[in-house]
């Protein structure tokens, strides 16, 4: 890449967390950065879009080389919105993060981070997810920066394969402790819920989400092997949900000789 | 199965939609239904979960065999509640719809019908999501009952191939003009966004999410051409989103080897 390139940042934490403040000023070094984020956290929104109420973006601020906006819609409204009224054009990479909190194993598909990324792979663009394994508001990101700097130049330098985005996860550990980077697949597991179940003041049930993270396999080529084993992991994603492996058993039932 | 099976319907149109209503009245002759789902519209969730508000559920109906809940949680959280606090155990079949609509190529990203269908799969039900390829509210579903009776009968009796669940599309046709089944892959398209910009009383700007299909492909083995020529397609699905076939080509990028 020859010219500055432009780059599209957004997140689910909110554009005032402190992930997505890391993950611009990184980027503000290497091209023309635009942020369009949600105006309020958006964690576990996976891929919706709003379409039953009107979208509302607001410019935050504007310098030379950048312009901020927040928006009260889905992390992928934000891409859609960035990429249709704002740039109105496609960037030449997307950045969706840094995460507060684990996007590894099955969390990708919950994840508004993620959805951000592949809704902006879909449309062909080179799109790059990061999450830190800290929860916290308080999280040290610091660590972060030369792995979210080595990645991205490697993107923007390669591309990526086509139709396929990258879902990066980050060790919350000293950089020093950091071992280095594993290419991996999305490792099997599943949250099992436990509602909390409550009464309100008038009476009425309600009820809060909660559950636990059960690993289902302990393979060293899963992306949780590598961050339990003090690895940065990156996962190659697709939006093609076939099962491919699948389709010769289905075949195999012979539906279509049953015609209804 | 030799007793009667336990089958969790859910959709993402709402408890009140003819779609779902066309579901249970095709599933109540064929086990123990219970019902929970979503008690407004709630297309194009995606995969969200609520995290930030409390979760209400009401029981709406209860006869021999039969309970209908409703919740102001997207359909995955229908999913859950359903399990955990309606069911107390995993349902021997979820099914979700009938949409109304197209869940076919790209769309299964965006449905929370489709959800609710992959995160019964992760935890291991057989699941199917249904979908009319009509997105008016007075739809004629009739067509949709052989195919639902006969897809559903096979996943009872054969289980699904691990973490494999399935989303079925019907063309909007007569029921004679249904050529029969085909088992095919999810085809590739895009949504094309175009916001319709309105300025409100106040003299705000506000943007109403708009946007035309794309195919970008024609093949013969994919969900969309199996549509077009007048099938019901049955795509395989899985939430392995993991691009297998990029990981040679990430792992030749040698990140490793320029620990930051």
């Amino acid at each position: 890449m020859n010219s500055t390139p432009i780059i599209l940042i957004t997140n689910d934490d909110g554009v005032f967390a402190p992930g997505i403040r890391a993950l611009i000023s990184i980027m503000r070094d290497m091209g023309e950065v635009v942020v369009v984020a949600p105006d309020q956290p958006m964690s576990g929104t996976g891929h919706a879009i709003t379409v039953r109420h009107p979208l509302r973006m607001q410019k935050i601020r504007e310098e030379k080389g950048y312009r901020e906006y927040s928006c009260n819609g889905t992390p992928v409204d934000c891409v859609k919105l960035g990429e249709q009224l704002v740039l109105k054009r496609k960037p030449d990479l997307l950045v969706s993060g840094i995460n507060h909190g684990s996007n590894a194993s099955i969390n990708v598909i919950y994840s508004g981070t993620m959805a951000a990324v592949l809704e902006s792979a879909i449309g062909g663009v080179p799109s790059v997810g990061f999450s830190l394994l800290d929860y916290s508001h308080h999280a040290d990101f610091t660590p972060c920066a030369p792995y979210v700097r080595m990645i991205t130049e490697k993107v923007l330098t390669h591309g990526l394969p086509d139709s396929v985005c990258l879902n990066v996860n980050i060790p919350a550990i000293n950089g020093s402790d950091i071992k280095g980077i594993r290419v991996c697949r999305q490792g099997r597991s599943r949250w099992v819920e436990e509602f909390d179940s409550r009464i309100d003041p008038h009476k009425r049930d309600y009820y809060w989400l909660t559950g636990y993270f059960e690993k289902l396999e302990e393979n060293e080529d899963t992306d949780q092997w590598a961050l339990e084993n003090n690895y940065v992991s990156v996962v190659p994603v697709h939006f093609d949900l076939t099962a491919h492996y699948a389709l010769a058993t289905l075949q195999n039932w012979k539906l279509d000789a049953e015609k209804g």
